[in-house]
Formats: C-alpha cells, structure tokens, sequence
C-alpha cells in the first residue's frame, strides 16, 4: 500500500506508513532539468509564466518521488505589486532599488489583490494540481518501482520579518541593522510595515489555498536574528494574524524559521500546525520545547546532503533525525533549510529512499 | 570604594560592589581616537607594532571606563606564522590566499612558537600592563568624576572551528559548506587540521599569561554554524585541550560563541569559567543551561547599542538583562557580539554608566 497523503497525515499527527519526505527548494539549481530552463529565461519569467513554475514545481516529484510538491516561486514576489523594485542580481542574491526609509515609503506601499496582480502565482498552483491530479506522477526513479500517486502541493510566502528584513536592508543581510534599528528607533513605523506585510501575506496565501494548495509553508527565515523578547513585541502579532487567518481555510500550516532555538515556543505560539526545526536544534529536543501537541519538520544539515561524504555517513544522520523522531506521528523529514546549490542530485534521492525505507513502522 | 577587581571577581562568581561591563571590540572604528591612527596604519601594522597596539588597547579604558582592558588584536594572527597568508582587503574583511585544500596542506602548517613568532603580541600585553600598573588611568570621562585605578587586561584567542573555518573557506563565509563538507568527507583531515591549531592557540594563550594577561578569552564566534552532535565530534576535544591547559594557568577563562543556544551545555563541557551568550539568548534561560557553577558574560544586542533610539529604549534593555542576573554574583555585562561599526560612543559611554548606575547591590 502507498499512502498518497502520508504528508497531510503526519501534518495533522496522524500515523503513516512510511515518514513523509520532502526538501525546501527541492527545485533549483542543482537539478539539470532546471538549469535547462533557467539558461532559457530569468527566475523572475519562470516565477510570473505559470507553465514554467509549474513544469519547474514537479521536476523532483518526478525525479525523486518525495512526498510533497513545493510551488515554485520566491518569497519576494508578492512585494512587486506593494510597489517594491526587485531585481534578481546574478549571483548577488536580490537587490531592492526602492528600499523603506520613512513612514512616507510605509504608507506608498501599496494593498494588493492577489487574485489581480498575483494571479500568474495562482494559476500555477491550479496547473500544478492539475497535472498531479490527471497524470498521476510517474516517477523516473523509485526504490520499489511504483507508480506514484499524485503529492499533495504546498504553497507558500515569506513571513513580515523576512521581508521586512529584505525591504530595509535593500537585500540580504548580515547582522540586520537596518530593521532592528527601526524597530528600536520607531516602532510605529515597525509595525505599520509589518501590520501591511501582514495583511498581503495572509490574503496571498488563503488565495493560494482557494486556488489548491493542499497545505502551506510560512518562511521566516532570518527571524532567528532576534531574541525572544524581540520576536514577541515586533513579530509574533503579525505572524499570528497570518497564521490565524489560513489555519482557518482548513489546511495545514508549517511555520519555519533558522535559528530558532530560544525562538520555538513563540513561534508556537504565533500558530502553526507544524514547526519547522534547522539542524541546530537536535530534532527531539525541538520537539519538546514545541510541545507534543504540534507536528515538527527537519532537520538534516544542508551541508549534509551537499557534502561528497561517504554514503554511509550520510545515512548515519538521517537515522540519527528519524531515531530521534522515534516513530512518533507528527514528523515530516526535511533539511534543516533549503537545498544549497551543487548539491548531488544522487545524494537527494539517496536520502528520499533512506527516509521511506527506514522509517517502516514495526508491525505490532 | 571602588573595586579595581570586580572583572576578575565576577569571573569568579566573588559579590561586587557593581556589575562589571567592557564590551567586545570596544577598541575600534566607531572611535574617533581608533581613526586617527588607523588613518595611519594599516590593521596589520597597528597589531604588529606594541606601542600602537598597547595605545589602541587603552583608548576605550580612558573613554568609556570600562572595568576591564582587552589587548588590540586579530584572530586570525597566529595563522601567519603557520604559513597562512592572509589580507585584510578593503571592506571585504580577511582573504586567505592559500585556504587549505588537501592533507598536505594541514601537513605543511608550521608548528608555532610563540615566543618567537608573536612576540610583537606579548610585547603589547607588556606594553598595556606596564602602562596601566605605573600610571593607573585617568578616564576622561567617569560618572561619580573619580580616578580609577588600572582595570585587568584580557588577553584573547580564535578557537579551533573558527579559526579553520577562515582558512578552509579562504575568508568570511555564510553556510560554512567547504568547512562542514571536510567535516562529514575526511575526518581524519578535519581533525589533524584541528590539533594543529588547538597546539598554536593553547601555547598562544598560555603566553599571553605569562606576558599579563589577567584573564583570556577564547573567541568560537562561528561555531553556532554547527549542531551539538557535530560540535561534541568535531570541535569539543580540540576546545577543551586549550580551555584546560589556559585553565591550569590560574587566570579566569571566558569562552564564547554565537548562535549557541543549544551548543550551551556543551561549551561548558569544553571549559570556561565564565560562558558567553549571545542576545538571542536570555541571559537567565542561557544561565540556567549551562549552571550556577559557571558565570556569564552578556547579551546586549550589538544593533541595540547602534541603533539611535530614544535613551530610555536603550535603558530598558540594559535593565532587562541586568533583571535577569538578578543580583547573582557571576555576571558580566557585555554585548552578544563585538561592538558594530557606526556604533554612537555616546551610548558606549551611557551603557557603561547604567550598568553601574543600576547594579548598586542593595544594602543589606
């Protein structure tokens, strides 16, 4: 027996037949079928042409027979139509040529309808279902030799830090000076930005839902930057609004953030079904700090799957992750954070088959 | 009365007549007096000359008052006699231009005696101590308007991790990928490299003390990078070498990271009498982690310190940690990490003036 929704189970605690697999950008760089496409055309034309985003969504369902679909698209993209000029610079990461300064650029940033202006996102997450739901997925690859049911498709967005971070810094970041400065300086302005970030993210994501996203993703992934007073007074009100708001469609939720050791029990708190953990936080202590009331998603070291380590040492630590799951409901096997480029595309599917093959529950 | 010791007595869990508070890096660019010699010399210079060294070392113990002096140095020193050659480029910070590559690159890493080799750097500590025994300080700027006597000098090292993960990666780096990846493929390398600069940072330090330095601070900045499993594997043995033979020295350890709320326990293990932790952790959690048999030095954020905020902003955050150690002996107050470029000397000069404003022990 396949369990086609052995991710919606897990995420809802439920037992399952094998650990569900899936891996953050499980789309990129690293696969061959990718670079064949993007040497075609920018990210920004793969993410806004819905047959792109779709065709780039299922390569490592096809390839890899993980248990989940991750839309392809970028946290950024729903800071387009607020009003904020992106430009995706080779091999500098994103650049913002617009970046917040004064409440004058909070209030100009505009609310957007993400049925309108993100409606290529939202097209692809009907493509993408429908191609799972007619074709089935035929895995090129699959340890068993099955034929595949379809996966269910997560869709996602990043959560108001993350992008706040991106919008005042203009880019990425090291030490996150301009935000935490502006939280310290001016908290009205601090949380007009958030309290709008927040209002996009949530109505983007319900679309996302309402277009057929099975279960969705809530990225927070520098708020590790903060302690947890910090995260308390200037993120968790407007994280919770978002999280509030899509737990309410009905689907399951993962709230992931890095660094986020002292951070867990807040980020509970904001809301989530499921609490994605990085690979410092060792997975069953993550999940105490959490609570057993939530699933947890991790946590391999990226740097794990990239390394051209002996295979054994590689499996060493995926056993080492699902020992420590313990076979309790609730676990869904991930990286730690997204896939790095160079990583083996041998590596990736070592690992999907190693998950499913040794986490066969024991037959009472 | 003024207590001329309380650094070393915090360190030694002893009461204090006031929190003890010097900060990382409060020698630096964000000083004008740093600037004009800097304007001068280049870093290297200025840490290979003792009278500019020793010079820079006193400017923030005359500006600030600060209860205790460190030594003006770069981590990254003791490579150079090794065979590393290093560049401090223009805004770019540290370029290795031989990173290690293969086994006989670790073979080939000189062994280091520094008596001989860094003996410009012992010559500062000399330079510093002298300077502070025979003419005491005369700070331009103190609270209550006294003279204080010479507060202690802290003498420094770059732990193992750190230190290899400057000249696997050939500089700074975001993921760590070729230091983790040598990790996981060639133990055996990894850990020859390691014990080869535990010996260098062991009989660095030792010299250190027995130049004067009053106590030493072991500096694993990066090491948050890594998970507890990874850090018992691949760096404790090699930590704890050091922290034990500086230990037996007599002079109070200080042993310090980033990113380390779940490492906490582990650090302990390694050595220290007193562990740093940074702002992502609350002073009293990180405490209660690694046990009242050890003291802390901590957390403010870095960008709180930068940040133009309104004063009683700043004020609340001090407060705060100072709540948290409550009054127990074994606290010294310091930032998460070292002082910020463009950081404002007059918060320095305040935050000093609060730690000892609010830490008055009550009467009894």
């Amino acid at each position: 027996m396949e369990m086609t929704d052995r991710f919606l189970r897990a995420c809802r605690r439920e037992p399952v037949d094998r650990t569900p697999v899936w891996f953050m950008r499980q789309a990129g760089r690293y696969m061959a079928e990718y670079r064949a496409i993007r040497a075609k055309h920018t990210l920004l034309e793969i993410c806004s042409q819905p047959d792109l985003a779709a065709e780039v969504t299922l390569q490592p369902v096809r390839a890899f027979g993980v248990d989940a679909a991750i839309l392809f698209a970028d946290i950024l993209l729903p800071l387009i139509p607020m009003g904020i000029q992106l430009e995706f610079a080779a091999g500098e990461g994103p650049v913002i040529h617009n970046p917040i300064r004064t409440p004058a650029d909070v209030a100009a940033l505009r609310p957007v309808d993400p049925r309108e202006s993100l409606g290529h996102v939202l097209e692809a997450v009907r493509l993408v279902r429908r191609e799972l739901e007619y074709t089935g997925v035929q895995p090129s690859h699959h340890p068993q030799g099955l034929v595949l049911n379809a996966p269910p498709l997560i869709g996602f967005a990043g959560a108001p830090f993350t992008l706040a971070s991106y919008i005042l810094e203009g880019g990425s970041s090291r030490n996150y000076v301009k935000a935490k400065s502006l939280m310290y300086r001016d908290p009205q302005m601090w949380h007009a930005l958030m309290g709008k970030l927040a209002r996009v993210v949530a109505d983007y994501l319900v679309a996302q839902v309402e277009a057929g996203a099975q279960a969705v993703q809530l990225f927070d992934s520098w708020v590790g930057a903060l302690g947890p007073d910090d995260y308390r007074e200037y993120v968790l009100p407007h994280s919770q609004l978002i999280l509030r708001e899509v737990s309410a469609t009905g689907v399951p939720v993962i709230h992931f953030g890095t660094d986020t050791a002292t951070l867990l029990p807040l980020m509970k708190e904001a809301g989530g079904d499921v609490i994605g953990l990085d690979w410092r936080t060792p997975l069953d202590w993550g999940w105490a700090r959490v609570g057993a009331d939530s699933a947890v998603q991790g946590n391999l070291d990226p740097v794990a799957l990239l390394a051209e380590a002996p295979r054994p040492e590689l499996e060493r630590r995926v056993r080492a992750i699902l020992d420590q799951a313990a076979g309790r409901p609730g676990h869904i096997f991930n990286l730690g954070h997204g896939i790095l480029p160079g990583t083996p595309v041998e590596n990736v599917k070592a690992v999907v088959e190693m998950v499913h093959e040794y986490s066969v529950p024991e037959v009472a």
